[in-house]
């Protein structure tokens, strides 16, 4: 009963056969291989659109190298105050960039507050030296709180970062999970949302390492490869990583993936929320689970075989402390007797 | 007949059938894994002596965060002028310490000529402001020419490190190239050698995407993993990096194919030898071959299905360019039939 | 009538005659001279304690390379919200360490709330690699919101840094300002406090360009030099530094040019609260005024000769914009006829 | 009798006034002022075109910044092997850039030779990821070694530059000594003769501490600014530094001084040249006499009240040390009887 992290688990099946599939010698290094050079048509198809595309293995390289290319070291990049990219990344931005600053905007359920963006950006001085000067926004979606933006609310924050002349990066490290709890296509929740690049993510959903960076506008992406080869991100054996995005993408298995593990947290919320004196802290929108329990439960679990970790929330402390927020992440491989068997031990 | 890289080459079974065997759900990620744990040991054992090991997926993210965690950025990192990192990295090692300088130092076979290194250590103002502050020395093992260092040979350049206050870092790219290629001990050719801290390769030699960071004092590595996770090296199925070198280092996997390796090399290079017209570059130390070609025989190869690169080589200018030098490199993975065909190929 | 700033005023009649007294020819550059070799030992009497001092042009310069002595590049440095280095220097600190990151802290006045510290503390996850590690706080004396912290509030911050291994720097660009304010000595304020190294401001009381960097324990500023020549920050014609910094401190100069300054400060609080309809927005603890003005008022200010500048505050848009408010900087060249024609204007 | 640098001097009596002329309050800070405004004009006069200009302290900073503005952080800046940038500034060039690459080539008499220069740029893989990328050349004019490059020199290599579509820097640390030597016109000593962007010296030429980044085509200068605050260089009191410009081009000071200087050295060089014994190191172009002494002068003058650097030369070990060359700079304020004295001293 592991809940802690969808990358607590391992791999698709299918995923570790492509690379069985692609083993064997004489392949070109460095990207050079055909699967590699395959992806650009599979990624253009997938978004409607000529792309341009880079794998690299993990999501920190994704984020920080998608915004050093958006980014000077004397630029701003805005995100959520609780962004991966913020407090979770060790300062990757900050490194890749060459110092570029962090700007957090807050809002409720991990959403950036549109009014909140707009009200800082306006307390920017626009060109005065003295400041660091906003130049992108980074979106997360479906972002830390569990939470998914709407279209809607995605276009309305980027419309602001175009009035403003921000690049928009979207930090898709659950981007499929986030695309089957809208319902829409890949296009309607980037480009055509107003989003420039993309960190597709795959490594959360059953990929082993692999993440693509999506330029849908290839010619941002000009200095992309120097930058990630000068970080250490440029695989030798790179149809390593290609095959994972390929056979990702392969007759839907990340959709299926993604489909399974939001039906499973669906199906834990549904079941907690029912149990006596169990608080949702929040809906549920993609794969991840925010439960406030009662302390003599959540000690109790803690003392269990089920695996979760405790997740701040102000709300316990406000309350003085009777409930404490866990997070609960499904994932791929999360099992129907998983949800049932934690169900059980909240239960008691 | 693929003689260009032995990067161009896959991943040998055992450790692609490692990676199936970690595979599964429910395992601490970020390197908390039993998996990952069990490195040190593994590596302590082989290095007969207690280490600090850091799985890393590139060996150009080991060199330039093994060299970070030695050099300020006001410092120097001294190494031959052919250098992996100083001409083949795009400038990872300046990146990740915060713009170090690389001083390149001569040297017959890709080797550093000690004399030149202690002559420009000399010249080296220590303590003046105006000069960036030699702090760390790379040496690479094989080397970028083929070449294998001595014991001695390591040690005299260590030695002269250590009375300048240099620490030093091995880049073990083909460390089981070399050190079979010597027949000496783990230890013998680092740390008893002088050596700090260890890129230890496995990607050219069998695996998919696998270098292990060794710090042969653990305290050096006091923030190594900070610099590794915001560099976006810290994976977060760390499981299937460290399978790998599990893999590898099981039942002398790497040793088996290193020594596999080399002797296709000296098998190609014997060959070469004895035909008319054909100029062996260098003597064959691990697993690479440079050999001068009749421009004739380099034209007729060049259109063959034979994979090699051509190679800059002084030699051929001086002499009017009636030869080209090309490398070749053997890799675990090249059959005693690869190099049969393109000995055939050379005699026409 | 200049209220804009302390900056915007030029140079003590004292300071410019040093600079005509260390000029001629035959003066070993780059600090080897023998102005520049005195200020150790001035500087060790004022603090009554050995200390290493570099004069440096600009605040900061200043403040940048006293952090980025104290602060790796995955370190974090806490300070105020409204610090000079989080706001108002263009991303100099990030430049400076190499990306480290810094944490705002708000609080009544300028001042960093002790609780909210102590918490943000508590908060982060001491040697999680995800995160980066808080390692110095940056305390500015007198503060931006013109604000003095009492020998108590600055000891209870620096031991609460001190519990958590954090370094504690001062940004005291307006230091002697809140040192006359204070009635204290310059050891109370700085070590004797907890603090370990500050940025000793001379620029805007007087100087032309010139600050002192300040360790109060040597050996912490192992590395300075080679950073602040890296940056461009050692003048090869250094004793014009040392100089303005010499004669600053001569009979007292520093203290009674920021006697002057507060005092006319005091003055032009103490006419304008007095005045119907105008609201101060704090108390005058040093020599910056900040003053709600009728927006009628503001106005016709605006229109005026005066200059200064309109500042941002929570409480006019609270109020619905009734008032304007607005910052007064005082110097040691405002006079008290500047005084009293701005309060004439005031009063229509 | 100083001879060690032409920064061991003061600074110009005009220079000094100038500073007490632009002295008083109410001064608009960090470059808003009449002074520094006034400096577009006057530069754009001197160099016949329409210029973009920013003041800053010292050299090293208006190099880094200029480079920092022309190279990316995967570019490489190429230079002469001693240029002042490679060897003296401490990675001031890499700091700011954010880790690019100097690429040192020799050359004769400090100057970059075209022909290495051209084959170090054909030996560069253009577009090639594995490798720093070209896109800056970085000239001194007069050199380090006292050369000054011609016309037709200059021109040559910024061809090639331009050929391989790198931006082109000239360090003009000496720019009046090298521009009087020549006797041709500030605008054709630079941009008629393919330079971008200058670093116009006025500190080693009498001024305080003053150099003025000159950017020809003021598009090319879009976020100087922004780098130049947060390097800690855009001085509050800006005036100050632009008033030194100032007075340091009116009624050409700066070419009287620069003369003075070249024909003192010329005194020097003639006056040596005919002792017995001793050997003219390289023709006196500028500023700057290397000569050979025999090792018994040599040792006389080191205890004499003379004072000048030794200078390393290859010539003199070759010769097995019978000869030590040595340097000695002339300056705006060195007199004939500093030079009569010195050559006394020599003569014995």
């Amino acid at each position: 009963m592991i809940f802690t992290s969808d990358n607590a688990f391992g791999v698709s099946p299918e995923i570790l056969d492509a690379l069985a599939r692609v083993n064997g010698g004489g392949v070109s290094s460095y990207g050079a291989d055909d699967t590699t050079k395959g992806l650009t048509q599979k990624f253009s198809d997938l978004f409607e659109r000529e792309v341009a595309v880079f794998p690299v293995a993990t999501g920190t390289a994704a984020n920080a190298l998608a915004l050093a290319t958006l980014t000077p070291p004397y630029g701003a990049i805005l995100c959520h105050d609780v962004a991966h990219v913020n407090v979770d990344e060790c300062g990757a931005p900050e490194m890749f960039t060459g110092g570029a600053k962090l700007i957090g905007i807050g809002g409720a359920g991990g959403k950036i507050d549109p009014d909140r963006f707009f009200a800082r950006l306006q307390g920017f001085r626009a060109g005065d030296v003295h400041s660091v000067q906003p130049r992108s926004l980074t979106i997360t979606q479906s972002n830390e709180d569990g939470g998914v933006y709407s279209l809607d609310e995605l276009t309305r924050l980027t419309a602001i970062a175009r009035e403003f002349k921000l690049a928009v990066h979207m930090d898709g490290a659950r981007f499929a999970n986030a695309l089957v709890a809208l319902g829409c296509s890949p296009a309607e929740m980037t480009w055509k949302s107003g989003v420039d690049v993309l960190s597709f993510g795959a490594t959360k959903n059953g990929a082993m390492a692999a993440e693509a960076v999506v330029f849908f506008d290839p010619a941002m992406a000009r200095d992309f490869e120097f930058r990630r080869k000068r970080a250490g991100h440029l695989f030798s054996k790179m149809r390593f990583l290609s095959a994972q995005l390929e056979a990702y993408l392969a007759d839907d298995l990340w959709l299926r993936n993604a489909r399974h593990a939001n039906a499973m947290a669906t199906r834990l919320g549904d079941g907690l929320s029912v149990i006596d004196g169990i608080v949702m802290a929040s809906a549920i929108e993609a794969n991840e689970v925010f439960v406030r329990l009662p302390v003599a439960v959540f000690k109790r679990l803690l003392a269990s075989e089920a695996k979760f970790h405790p997740w701040p929330n102000v709300a316990d402390a406000a309350e003085g402390h009777k409930h404490q927020t866990i997070r609960l992440v499904t994932s791929f491989a999360t099992t129907a007797d998983d949800v049932a068997g934690f169900l059980e031990l909240v239960n008691g």
